[in-house]
């Protein structure tokens, strides 16, 4: 599938916005030392929830609404992110899932953003037709510490770029705008989840999601912790697909998060049982509280999952 | 009343947008035989809810603001649709009410959208100033096949207009698109009861209407019925008028569904017991299930009418 | 701090798109005879909630999102004015807040918007870095009657601008633009109260706030009652502020309006118990019902206050 604009193309346009807009949205645009172009959103200045909805929308290439609106926490206001879009496999395999294990030397993080498209080395690039050839990349890193020369030669090397074909937004989860980019993606969660569970995305016609968005945290343990607390029990997903009833009623179950042995406590809670080891947290536990189907094949719908309050309220206000 | 742009113009500009964005959209458009711009939403393409959203805003002649916010089905995620306008009659009644009987040997379908108000022969335009003479006009057809040659010629004939100078969007209810565009009408049934009531629809000055995005049937009946609930059932309206409230205290009760005797039950089970003849039910029940007058007049507010969420979760969730 | 573009030139950029779509939006443009421009949004002409939307968005000088979404007045269905910035000094406070006493022989109102910033001999510019000097200024006034030549004559010399480069908008809040543009206040009467209890407002980093639309009242004294309780009884804010936890923990029970000693009765009935004096009515009155407060520096959440739906229903459906 060819897609024209092209995913990178897409996200390019929005990153050359955001560099137009910086002083307002409060990100910083530099140049490093190989040509990179890097847009701070959160590390050393302040980023916020513009920033972070543009962060969003660019990890989404440009595929997908996102929006906020008025939330509430265990009756206590608060502020809902959501996304739709009509391109969900795009949207949010082929670009915002942070799939791309980036690892130099002691430096690691998990890259995202359409840049994904252009690498493809992903084995799930072999499952979804989006692979792309782009002139100029856009990738997000979700990371503490900007990335130094040897980590942007190795991506622009991955890519078979000049690094100043290359952009990349950068925040940590601890910070605003890394917080709300990470849960715009209680549909992508959901997506990832259905394609773990071997359904097939060619089935997914549409998708709607919100979730709410936590208080930043100022340590990323507890950014990472409460993130994955607003999608797990306060992620709302609505999934437009075409596919056999039978099959959404034996799948649908296994997808909200309550699905999960896991399920039920602080994302936090977790991963300290689990020796601060991700790799021995049950992977069926990352997914929305709650997801429908609606199944365009039949007319019919699906509904599984619950919310919890209860746990989102430990893990908000601890 | 004369419009600058006038209705047609911003309608066109906006079928211009959704065709410059047709891949994005999941529309297709296509010229037929007669010349006539076909933007297909939903019959031969999937559409989506973007595209839907459009169909929406070209269908309110681009007089209102149509969007997507989190939505609750019995506890169920789900979307709903809002519409916001300051010029609801025109945007509304001289536009997207389906009052154009079109009617061609077999065919038959109802034309809305603003060549309504070039083609103005409808007994509605002779008490709303909207009437219009335009260069190039834009309709929507709910209808689940293309509109044939005889039908493109009937439309062209009736406007006094070369067939290259009418865009129809096109789309069953029983579509992603289609559906949406349906639901996007809480205000305008509102509108239209009150115009059955012999409300003066000069006293109207601004509306809100929400109403929740039933699942996408994939039988037309199943489609009328469950879009009917949506209002019916689900549809918030607030007005702002300029009357008298005697006479809002004495015609509000009767504008919701509620003040039907047919009220309560799903859409799809008053028709069956209508033996599917739409004549046989009651007009009345076409309407929102509850509505607030806000009176400019005097500062007083009415409000009227009642959600029904447990018949709204036996018509989406059948 | 120097913003580029400045308040001012953003809020002129608006005040120009709302000249420019005035019959869109139900808006008169005349110039005056000294040349100024005045924007009517609801003083012989109707305006609306698009009116109330740009009218919000100039006040903030164009730094802050306004928007509308479903709302609900004790179960009937309403609408809610959400505003979201990360500029929230800038925005409520050097631009929004009705601050300057601008008082001509018997004429009195109280000026708003970013000409404040240019004029800027309040004290509160003392305080925060946002004097700027413009070419050109915009303000509102929340008025019933046009401003006459001695008003404006008198607002451009206090700006020491010629008349003609002064754009004022002008509405009282008993119209339905009025009535909008004070309710998108919700954010700023949090910042405000905090100044007064003298909360250091370098440490305020983004907000978001929302409140109910009320019922447009047709007397300005209604029109006060109404707005006020919006916010009082119905207001919900989000604050990132970066501040010690200490310091939130003891300031933020006194942020809400449930601080106050009048806080419980419609604002109308307080108005009356105060023998229609506001100075008799406790200061600390004026702020949203419920405030939370995400402190980026500890990563720690603190709530404040209750929501008074009884006291909406009241105030609203009178």
């Amino acid at each position: 599938m060819s897609l024209t604009p092209s995913l990178n193309e897409r996200a390019s346009r929005l990153a050359d916005v955001m560099a137009q807009n910086a002083s307002f949205l409060k990100v910083a645009v530099t140049q490093s030392q190989t040509g990179t172009r890097l847009i701070d959103c959160g590390i050393n200045i302040d980023g916020g929830l513009q920033a972070g909805l543009a962060m969003a929308r660019v990890c989404l290439a440009g595929m997908a609404d996102v929006s906020l609106t008025p939330g509430d926490i265990a009756g206590f206001p608060g502020v809902t992110v959501q996304v739709a879009t009509d391109h969900p496999v795009a949207a949010c395999l082929a670009s915002q899932y942070a799939g791309w294990a980036i690892s130099v030397g002691d430096n690691f993080a998990m890259g995202s953003g359409p840049m994904r498209a252009h690498y493809a080395k992903e084995p799930l690039f072999n499952e979804i037709p989006y692979r792309e050839t782009a002139q100029a990349v856009v990738g997000c890193l979700e990371t503490r510490q900007p990335p130094d020369r040897s980590v942007l030669q190795h991506i622009a090397d991955a890519l078979k770029l000049p690094p100043a074909k290359v952009t990349l937004l950068i925040a940590p989860a601890s910070s605003q705008a890394g917080n709300l980019q990470v849960v715009a993606r209680s549909l992508e969660t959901a997506l990832h989840k259905l394609h773990t569970l071997k359904f097939d995305l060619k089935q997914i016609v549409s998708g709607f999601g919100s979730a709410p968005l936590p208080p930043v945290a100022n340590k990323e343990a507890q950014a990472i912790g409460r993130t994955n607390d607003a999608i797990l029990y306060g992620g709302r997903v609505v999934l437009w697909v075409r596919a056999d009833d039978d099959q959404l009623a034996e799948i649908g179950p296994k997808v909200p998060s309550t699905a999960s042995k896991d399920h039920g406590e602080p994302f936090a809670d977790i991963l300290s049982r689990a020796g601060h080891d991700f790799y021995k947290i049950d992977p069926m536990l990352f997914s929305p509280a709650m997801i429908v189907f609606h199944n365009l094949k039949t007319g019919k719908t699906h509904g599984f999952g619950r919310m919890e309050p209860e746990v989102l309220l430990r893990s908000f206000f601890a």
